[in-house]
């Protein structure tokens, strides 16, 4: 750990994503921002156009534009927060000749084949061969990978609460047959876009799925569950919106076979949860507790419980997170802390909103 | 239809669902009201408990605290508003020497096995024999049998939303494998109790499962499942709790064989859908389109949309209501209108909350 | 009363109002839609935009873009639900050469002084010799000039809840120095527009005021408080939002003199509020309790009440509506009943969300 | 500033005010927690009643019942968080023997003359003597005697927002006639107390006034009035309370004279505020522009704008804060910021909510 800060450049920084982002650095012991780009809000100070900025922007940052290569070259680590196919644009002309290390929060990294992401994104990726340069960021699973990485592809929210739940069973020599999710995500997964359909007289008080087949976290969720399992699984998944801002709910059913026939199954399953858990700081295992929205909105933690349904061999795992946070800015900067050499939860302890 | 008005008897009517059927038999061109009772306000005006009935309460109906005989004498339909448990202990001495018809909007005769009663309930039934002589009131099932009927079982919240949306699947000739459920309600579904978990500060901005094992109101669904279809199906069911007053949007995931790989699977569904409820008042079958708690809450209306998941061979089945309504004293009186001979709209032209 | 329906048509009837209109036109004895109007709708079926009203639309409404010759020819009643300065445009082409009446429920024709409406709108008024033809249409205030008219300027939503909760204190000999109105209203209250101000996730446990100098309504308040009381009399008006979907809710300050030194200030208050409201069947007065939201969103009703501050020579008021109903719609409708010679409850008996 | 972190012990420590200043004080640099009291759950892990806090219970705190003897005397600084007329009860005991700094907030040491106290609380002080040792903690007021003393009362809720509003105003030389304060407060502002008025279905949607003669903030307002600007002003103030979580939004009425008819009546104003302010770093003044609650929900900061409604010679002043934070938690630690010596903004850098 250095005694300088280091630089952290963000591009896309007045969405929802980018304000955490911006919030969470401000306030890290080793960085400092050296630029932040608002097509928007360009030549806008921050707090200005967020006041809640006020509290701590002490020497007025300014929204740029687009960076200069003055900017980028004096910059340790860049975030981008950009909305799919956008990433790989802006990263097309600037592979060369800068040194920093990339956080991509956007989705543009996270599938390795170059036609599952055609499939998923309906587009030809533009960089096909920097795919396999990028870590799948979701540091629970892939901390030494990420230690040893300079460029991370930050997960998808939803897939972070679901493969967070999956993986000590994925792990494990269980038997797994269907495997059927249902999310339910606050308002701000869908970014600031400005739709009929994201008013609050349209939201308020009303809740409904959406993207019900094919949405594009399936070919990153099934990606890695073979990645952490090595099996070849496809999961049915229905994301929902809920009438609140922030944090997501996933409930997973798990048809399994063989172990709920025999005694102390439960406790098994605890067990491997609670193995697989007890030294990530910003996963808790619950046990049959079920966790909620409001244990994990506004930090970076995932909460996760487990019941089990012997009626009908099920195993239901539940899991919280807050996405923008777990679910994206607050996983950047833990994966940040573990690229960087800093401690892991360096910047991300914080008070949530309950 | 008789010129003269029938006379209506409330057993419970200060909790949500006496609340919202005290309204729609307010305004019933057909029904007055013989009495209402509260224990908890008993002998207080309706309408200075709950300012809103002062828009159309002429009389200033008073809550009484318990029935007279002549009150029951008085009375053509007894609808009982009561807590699991209540109503069979408030009918059993009143069984006999009254002429009046029965909605039992509680849940003491849906369950017609009294083993799968006490497995569910935790309590033996005390009256077993009027078991048999409740139709389950899911009127776009058993009208006929409503009609001829004196006694009716409202169907469970929960319920309402299930089986009007596994119906028409459950009836054709489809091969179903497992049913997974996971229903969302609105607050209100669990009445008016003064619990922490109820609290303002603990429901606003948070969402979370609970009762994931063994909630009651599954014994109802597969004894119905089995009813419909004539085929025994376990179903996991996972209810959860969303930070509004009301509504139930269920998502179904069933596990189907066969149809999937054929032409036209789509169509065949939706025909099936659209043929079993083309001539049902309160379901509306919206295709592909997915409904939403907005589109339904303040109505008797059942919405259902459906999408086929070709990937994994899973048919989702989504369905939203109202639970106070559709899911309670919307289908009672909707219950009531065909044991009277009325219309079955009558009374339920609602105009609801968007 | 005749036996034949009279017939209505909307210009605007995909807006909020509009909607409400709809519904309740829909479900009014006496009365049947001849056409409604909207131009980001035209030629679909209202009930393939709005899924609620799949509940009653038999027979298939369809928006049209603009009126025919025909369709106006056909229409006892038009009602307008424009935007301001757009009613006095449509109407411009169109004052002569039709019978119908004209219920507007937008703002050009509420302010009688072209002067006054030039100061408060910003804009010359097209029609100046048609101002004096609308009668103010507060039913509660001018229901028998109402009766007479056959063009009627519906009240703006915070107006009806100030005005009704001053009319009382306005008419009596009360000495009335200052007035200062803190209104909160629900989001629906600006309309459907689509601005980054009222996406979800910026109302979403906010709350503030806006136009907190020089909003519109005062001009409307100040010449009502005239025509009621015969007194000018300035008011400080504050506009608030509120992240909830219906209602607004208006404290008032009254300076006063002389009265609160005498013995039985507050009965004799209290009885010129009750003599006042006690006929009229949408409003409602609480005496010393305070009314909420909840007693009448979804409804036709204002509930006020009122409490003496001696420490400070205050009189509060408080009072409570349904912003798109007793403020818009319901009001309008209210009109139409008296202007028709229908009863003036008819179609305005609604359940109320609550 | 000492290496040696000082220890904090915290009496009704899982309140909503208690469990804020736990938040805080668990990530101080400077600060341990000696003990936390609990009477509800006492014995019990902060992190078991409460899953928030396994993000940073490391130690696993426990509530205890009270405190035995070695724990007060193991305590540098003291924090009560209780209802009225509970902390004179509780420090009844234990003035004398022990060396720490009392910051009590609660409300028993606010009120400096008995009489007033009585007034307001109905209550006798039962330690009179000790209300003129108790500095009134509003640190932007009273900075250099609170970094003098030994006892601090926290100010209410409602009176930070107020008088933070004010206190430019008083310490002018404007002449002010009448104040009318009209505030909004969220949910949380009433504890976390079991009763039906606070359940979830009867807030959701709601809005609505209460105590709106003689609530007790009104004694406490009133003398800092006083102490502000030298004069006796009595005020008009009427609480609400809003369907949100957190946060109070203040909109003041200054009936002023003189400084209207004077041209730059505004820039002399808004110059008076930002000088007042600009060396506060809990403090932001807006000009014209409107403060929301979202710009202050999560933090310690108060934001103020003022508009001046010269039809009427009204300054209307806005206010926004985090009623749990500025209005409680957050303004005892600034207070004790400042009663140890550490930097104003230690601990108190948050990250907001949205």
């Amino acid at each position: 750990m250095t005694n300088k800060k280091i630089k952290a450049g963000i591009i896309g920084g007045s969405g929802f994503t980018g304000l955490e982002l911006l919030k969470i650095l401000s306030k890290h012991n080793y960085v400092e921002i050296s630029f932040v780009t608002s097509r928007t809000f360009k030549e806008s100070a921050v707090s200005d156009i967020f006041p809640v900025f006020k509290d701590y922007d002490k020497e007025k940052l300014i929204y740029i534009g687009k960076p200069e290569e003055e900017d980028l070259k004096n910059t340790d680590i860049l975030f981008l927060c950009l909305p799919p196919l956008e990433s790989m644009k802006f990263l097309k002309g600037i592979w060369n000749g800068y040194n920093f290390k990339i956080i991509d929060i956007g989705s543009d990294f996270r599938i390795k084949d170059p036609v599952s992401f055609k499939k998923w994104y309906g587009s030809e990726h533009i960089s096909k061969n920097k795919l396999s340069s990028f870590v799948y960021g979701l540091t629970e699973l892939n901390k030494e990978k990420i230690k040893e990485s300079s460029y991370v592809a930050n997960p998808g929210c939803y897939p972070v609460s679901i493969l967070l739940a999956l993986a000590p069973v994925l792990k494990s020599n269980m038997e797994v047959k269907d495997i059927y999710i249902d999310s339910k995500s606050g308002v701000s997964g869908a970014g600031r876009k400005l739709a009929d359909e994201y008013l609050f007289t349209n939201l308020d008080n009303n809740f409904y799925a959406y993207s019900a087949v094919g949405h594009r976290h399936i070919g990153e969720v099934e990606q890695e569950i073979k990645n952490i399992g090595g099996r070849e699984i496809k999961v049915s998944f229905t994301p929902h919106i809920m009438a609140l801002s922030r944090g997501i709910f996933t409930t997973i059913y798990c048809k399994l076979d063989g172990i709920f026939k025999k005694d102390g199954a439960e406790e098994k399953i605890f067990n491997m949860f609670n193995e697989f858990y007890e030294k990530k700081p910003f996963v808790k295992f619950l046990g049959s507790k079920i966790p909620q929205i409001k244990n994990v909105a506004g930090t970076n933690m995932c909460m996760i419980g487990a019941n089990i349904d012997q009626r009908t061999g099920t195993l239901k795992i539940f899991s919280a997170i807050d996405n923008l946070l777990k679910g994206a800015a607050g996983q950047a900067v833990q994966n940040m802390n573990i690229m960087m050499g800093f401690e892991e939860t360096e910047g991300l302890k914080l008070n949530g909103f309950f």
